[in-house]
């Protein structure tokens, strides 16, 4: 299939040569033009402006976006709409939030462009040699381009999970999960570093990932981490986040699930962030006012 | 190598034929008889008392416990006492707080009786075909009985992560880390189910345990689940415990390390197996006091 992928980010730029690799016929722009050259040198053919990029797919364009969620896709669709036909499809393969895809969804289906949302997992490795993939999309249109997506990814890795925003939401709650998993595996191998036995945190990642239970990618992932630092020496406890896991909370908070591990994971990755706090502050205030408890002073 | 097997529980009675497969001479007791008869059926001897059992082992007697933690273990112990000679070796393969671990050890150093803890995963499935052991022991203990970890376990499912108490400490630790990622898992599919979406979770299984970065034995064994009750309709929602996860939370605090997602799911679990909570009635009467607010009346 011809299709045009937009961002050559990280995940966009494998994929584009996963794509190819497979056999589809990939035309790539980005936004800045570095990224383009060095695709070419990939032998992939390179689209210098949206244009060149529409002006080369032929009817029912197929544009695949993997550029970053938020404003940059609307604005990315509104430059792409004057130049897109009834029946064409535009794929957004970012992180975006469901709201905003079912938004666009809606925006889109008015100009009678076919819109579909893929949440996209498995990580860089993933998108070069086989990504996994939860495909929000009208029956029709996945049928499209299942070949596509079963191209991209590994066997039995993708799936049309519902209609447009669906994948989103997947994969919204796959992040959810990802955040809480995380943090039940950090808060063991602290207890494990403060502990009196001298543990080698990379035997135990080792062993656990070796018929254990809680073996997975992610152990395997922990078990890389203390591989290159045993001790995590050059890394700071400062974890970030995207909006995967506030989105899951939001949702959480709408169809009032009560889900305090997601919710905690997203608060751990806040304090994190913090040096001290306004709430620590207060709490030492009180205790010196009502106990008379030592104040630590800046 | 010749050992003596004690309780063929789940867990035991599939170490035993393990064991035996690899080719040790396993002699098997149990409390209760109807289980010895059940794996003399399979070919391996049985002891009807702990005197047969330790009378049918050689110098440097080596006996397997795999029975429940808690006071059972310290009756065994002291049942076995008077029978073993200086140089035999007690291993604990049961889930023991490591701290029983611990004083059981001390126990039995003054009487030059060798003991060790195992902490086993990987479930019947592992036990049967090859499970993931932690283990704690003397550097010389572990080294006298290493083939018999090798043989009951997957390769590279074994390691000696420090001296005794160790072995059970890391599975503690383990098995906080598993009611972290269950709960996980748990939350984000309560979201999926109530969502407006009508998603198929055995399909969301099988996508994330393709390529997704949450994909583990934990999530197959979700798809498991979702396989065989797609709506869970016959499954209540009760989730008891056995103590590690407790012991893990007291280690925690022990420590004084922040483990809110741990600790959450060990609460989730409580709640879990309450109909209702004091707490909710105190609350609700607080809120009809101060603002009129309805109570929901008994």
């Amino acid at each position: 299939m011809k299709i045009g992928l937009i961002g050559l980010g990280k995940m966009g730029y494998n994929l584009a040569l996963n794509l190819r690799d497979k056999g589809h016929e990939v035309i790539a722009h980005n936004r800045s033009t570095d990224k383009i050259k060095k695709i070419e040198g990939e032998g992939i053919l390179g689209a210098y402006t949206l244009e060149d990029l529409t002006g080369s797919l032929e009817e029912r364009k197929v544009i695949w976006m993997m550029i970053p969620a938020g404003s940059e896709v609307d604005n990315l669709i509104e430059s792409l709409m004057p130049r897109l036909n009834p029946g064409d499809i535009l794929i957004d393969g970012g992180n975006s939030n469901y709201l905003d895809t079912l938004r666009r969804y809606e925006r889109l289906k008015d100009a009678k462009i076919d819109y579909v949302d893929v949440g996209t997992s498995g990580g860089i490795e993933g998108a070069r040699n086989g990504a996994c993939m939860m495909i929000g999309a009208a029956k029709e249109v996945f049928c499209y381009l299942e070949l596509l997506f079963r191209d991209a990814c590994l066997e039995n890795g993708y799936a049309h999970v519902g209609k447009t925003g669906a994948g989103h939401y997947v994969k919204m709650i796959h992040n959810g999960i990802e955040y809480g998993m995380m943090q039940a595996i950090g808060e063991g191998f602290e207890i494990l570093e403060k502990s009196e036995f001298n543990f080698d945190h990379k035997q135990i990642t080792q062993v656990w990932n070796h018929g254990s239970v809680i073996r997975g990618w992610l152990m395997e992932l922990t078990q890389k981490v203390f591989e290159e630092d045993p001790s995590l020496e050059t890394i700071k406890g400062v974890i970030h986040s995207s909006g995967e896991g506030l989105w899951t909370v939001e949702e959480a908070l709408r169809l009032k699930v009560p889900a305090p591990v997601i919710t905690d994971s997203l608060f751990v990755r806040y304090r994190s962030e913090q040096q001290d706090t306004f709430s620590g502050k207060l709490i030492a205030g009180l205790r010196h006012q009502f106990g008379g408890h030592g104040v630590e002073k800046l």
